[in-house]
């Protein structure tokens, strides 16, 4: 399994991947979902990868390498649109060459991609590609993409995760979002790849691999558990039978009068019952 | 979809489910999926369903009626786990009534259900039973069980939750649970119905349907998600590129190497973009 999480901000673009894969839980291994285009001054696109790890490899050579039919590469390409759809036909060809092969062993042709990136001219973009190739773009209603493992660390990103949120932040929030996805799927795993990209500078800003050791990594476990906790304490308990004069936190009032489905037992079973007690 | 959770702590247990279901996003209506079966003074016991609806309600109207080869039926059954046996039985006859005439318009058959309560002279007890009749229990190590749409709402079960836990606390967390879906799962759905059994009642406790207009559930939606932004926003912020001496929160240093895997262009292409830079 896999967890990568993308995201636009106004000041630039957040990369997250963590890397294990497995096939099976006894056959688990490290492999980086992050690769980096870039030719600095020009144009930094990033590619994070799941799904099956030899259908996103071959992907990965084959984007490097294809040329279309007017002579772009995504090393050329005037767009990050552009790059995007060369990208989805690297995403055809393979499926043309690997699917039916695949599907002959009961393996599903089966990939999605977050990429993103600036080229010279343009403003930062990120796209999700799917397994068909096709892809859209995100926008400032939804500003990020996750691939993989998605769930457990959606809700912190829902919370916090808007245009205007600083670069550091959207990391501290995406490495969170990966903590608490790591917790709960354990074939997600460390180390992981955390790659910043500044609006404008068309080049990597900063990048880092972050493993057991990793010292703000650890202190985010850490702490934020902890807090949650001392949130969810200070977090007034429900009120039940409350009058109804009473004021504040009222889960349940006297003059609600909810009842459950109740199924009811046999008239010999309850008939008994009321006997036996 | 559905989500529901059923935990067990020392206290007794807590049961939460909500009341959405649809066929496509164009049918979608208001099923309430907690039944209680309840013999005041002798058993009381909960059952939450997910999966096809038209299943979940053949189980209840044949579990209420069932009648094991031993003259046992859940009303008289000795154990939670005798009548967690009768409930998979129920599974079981339904799927032989129904699986081939669904199968033959492509529909699974499929079901998961949450079953706890207390039978007098036994303890509270919890278990999850499966399509296929066959079930699991719950214990102390793993204090809780979820049904459908279950990821969006673990993190913060696992984080807080215990057997230890409090019945106000954990039905406190669960709704937080609940919250945490709602956001993120437009098909899971108010009202919900909470029910609290204090362990040794031998009846409900508590039992609330919660809606719109809850102020409980009302303050937990608009507080949770503040605090939690501020708990976000006291952490610290990454320091990027330390030098060697620098302490605390450093998430990457100026002696770590790390790199990412960067993709070549080919040897024409970078060529030609240095010279045009």
């Amino acid at each position: 399994m896999t967890y990568c999480v993308g995201m636009r901000l106004n000041d630039g673009l957040v990369f997250l991947s963590d890397s294990r894969t497995n096939a099976g839980v006894d056959q688990v291994g490290t492999f980086r979902k992050l690769s980096v285009f870039e030719i600095p001054g020009d144009r930094m696109m990033v590619m994070m990868t799941a799904g099956n790890l030899s259908i996103s490899q071959s992907i990965r050579q084959m984007v490097s390498e294809l040329k279309t039919e007017d002579g772009h590469s995504i090393w050329t390409a005037p767009s990050m649109y552009e790059a995007a759809r060369i990208l989805g036909q690297a995403v055809r060809q393979v499926h043309e060459r690997d699917a039916k092969a695949l599907a002959d062993f009961g393996i599903e042709f089966n990939v999605s991609i977050i990429f993103g990136g600036q080229i010279k001219g343009e403003r930062c973009r990120l796209f999700q590609i799917y397994s068909a190739g096709n892809f859209i773009e995100a926008h400032d209603e939804n500003t990020y993409f996750q691939i993989g493992e998605a769930k457990y660390g959606k809700p912190i990103i829902d919370r916090v995760v808007t245009p205007a949120t600083s670069l550091n932040d959207a990391a501290k929030c995406a490495l969170i979002s990966m903590d608490s996805t790591l917790r709960s799927n354990v074939s997600v795993g460390l180390p992981l790849d955390l790659l910043i990209y500044e609006s404008g500078k068309l080049a990597v800003s900063q990048f880092v691999t972050i493993d057991e050791r990793n010292e703000y990594f650890h202190m985010i476990r850490s702490t934020w558990g902890h807090q949650l906790k001392s949130v969810f304490d200070g977090l007034e308990t429900p009120v039940w039978n409350a009058t109804p004069e009473a004021q504040g936190n009222v889960l349940h009032s006297t003059n609600t009068s909810s009842q459950p489905v109740r199924v009811a037992p046999p008239c010999d079973v309850s008939a008994s019952a009321r006997d036996s007690i």
